[in-house]
């Protein structure tokens, strides 16, 4: 593999280097996902699709990558007296699971809507949740309190530096298996697996280009892109629960010197792709993870000239079986 | 690998030259479909578990091997009569791709009550479909008629040597990855892929376990194996549509030397054993694969002593998605 170290050291919260030590404490405690092809598939994006399946991730999604890293780094010191962070969805059981495996306590501030199959993830890897009124005001307070009382070291999800570089780890793998790509797209909630691709991608593969994918009813990232200024996501509305957040410093201060485009999808969009995977690929991916698949299946990405080989973060299968949109 | 030839040559319809000789065919046409883990699944089965993955095979399910090996071993003087089957299932898409690779005509005879969503699976391949009224005797007939008109090829979905041998392969495939194991496990229809399963492993692992498993409602197999001689299906009541036909001569005279035991599954434990796999593994699986999951989950099978690693054939992820039975 050539390695060109497009980006100086220092000049982000999270560097390559820090991806490689990533991938060392990920080996053997994650799964090293496999990547998946179908020849349907290609003949719908009219190009060749490589899924990197995160959705078979310890916990279902690549979060399990950020979690652990961030927290096996913690000194023992530090470790001991927990980690808490706040969370209805995957980061959640990456916290939890993480901290079950380094064995300390993990405590996870829950809004008091959350879905009984999400509690009872987080709960079956052993973690205390505080259930919270659902605003982020009480998420953050609430969290800020444990905090406090039980010196725990909070995880955030996709800011911390050793998250981005954790769910940087998702994209060396693929290019680690598959060496050049033209593009890589992966969907952006808070931008920390965004990033950390950006990060890994423009390391190792100068020329690949990156592209987000975003729900247009939660599409601040498209926005900020387009205006150059990091915007509040505001009032989301859409299926994908993984994609509300907006995003953070460390994030956008990556997204916005690397990304080459965002494509945002309609919930429609969303639905018909992740029913298109369940159906020809036989894999189960949750609503966020669809909307790359969505973006390349759009008109506006299939005009794309020189692009042949595509790498698509297929992010996570957590869904609620008995609720399944279609 | 030790190779110990436990099947006198010539004693059943197939044999593991055959199955060798298939999978030569089989290479580079097929997935050697990957073979998947879960420490959950290991855990409530209470052993090692290795899932071999099927439903990633082209159609969708295993039946591919049969109907590949089988068309492509026809002369070209046969093959380009065509070929001709009648199934509303696997074997039917199976044979329609198959044949459409080799660029022969395909004529299916299905009933004219199979799902929309099946006929639309075997019209994109290219085949001609044949509906009739929904008997054995209707799909019998009306196979003859154009096989006599045509002179097209009649594939046997079981029956046929060449199929046994065929799907024979998913279980070289496995040995070949895993080498030992103490049982492999598979459903049982028309014991097509059971009957292949014994002839590879007797073959290769003379000590391995050889179980099936029926639905309840269909389980003439079962049966069979207790009464020591080939007994029909009667009246078949499971949602398991896979498993709905009884054994043939060349099957039966395979399962019923080489069998260790068959074990039988209500539908409540099929739903339960296929939610499972989708819910932890993140794959689609059809109710009738998820037979062998449920049997190894049963209080009957956890008894089993010195069975450590079992080998589970996951056959099919062909599911009408707007049917999922939970």
């Amino acid at each position: 593999m050539v390695v060109s170290h497009q980006i100086p050291m220092g000049k982000y919260a999270t560097s390559i280097d820090d991806v490689r030590a990533a991938a060392k404490r990920i080996r053997g405690v994650g799964h090293r996902t496999p990547i998946l092809t179908s020849k349907t598939l290609d003949q719908l994006a009219g190009r060749k699709l490589f899924f990197k399946c995160e959705n078979f991730q310890k916990i279902g999604a690549f979060k399990f990558r950020g979690g652990w890293n961030a927290i096996s780094m913690l000194s023992d010191k530090d470790a001991k007296k927990g980690v808490c962070t706040h969370s209805s969805g995957n980061h959640a059981q990456a916290v939890a699971y993480a901290a079950l495996k380094r064995g300390i306590p993990a405590y996870i501030v829950m809004p008091n809507n959350s879905p009984g199959v999400k509690l009872e993830a987080v709960k079956g890897y052993g973690a205390n949740i505080t259930l919270c009124e659902p605003t982020s005001e009480a998420r953050q307070t609430t969290l800020e309190k444990i905090s406090e009382k039980t010196g725990a070291e909070v995880i955030h999800p996709f800011n911390n530096p050793n998250v981005i570089a954790g769910q940087g780890t998702a994209a060396l793998e693929m290019i680690e298996d598959l060496g050049n790509l033209d593009a890589i797209i992966a969907p952006i909630g808070g931008g920390g697996l965004m990033s950390g691709t950006c990060i890994t991608t423009r390391s190792l593969l100068p020329n690949t280009k990156l592209f987000g994918a975003e729900p247009k009813g939660a599409d601040d990232a498209y926005r900020s892109l387009k205006e150059g200024k990091m915007l509040p996501q505001e009032s989301p509305n859409t299926i994908c629960d993984g994609l509300l957040t907006g995003l953070g410093e460390n994030t956008w201060d990556i997204l916005k010197d690397h990304l080459n485009a965002i494509y945002t999808v309609s919930d429609d969009e969303v639905i018909k792709a992740m029913k298109l995977i369940w159906e020809r690929m036989k894999i189960i991916i949750e609503p966020s993870c669809a909307t790359p698949v969505a973006a390349v299946m759009s008109p506006e990405f299939k005009e794309l000239k020189g692009i042949e080989k595509v790498g698509i973060i297929l992010t996570g299968g957590n869904i609620d079986l008995s609720k399944i949109p279609f």
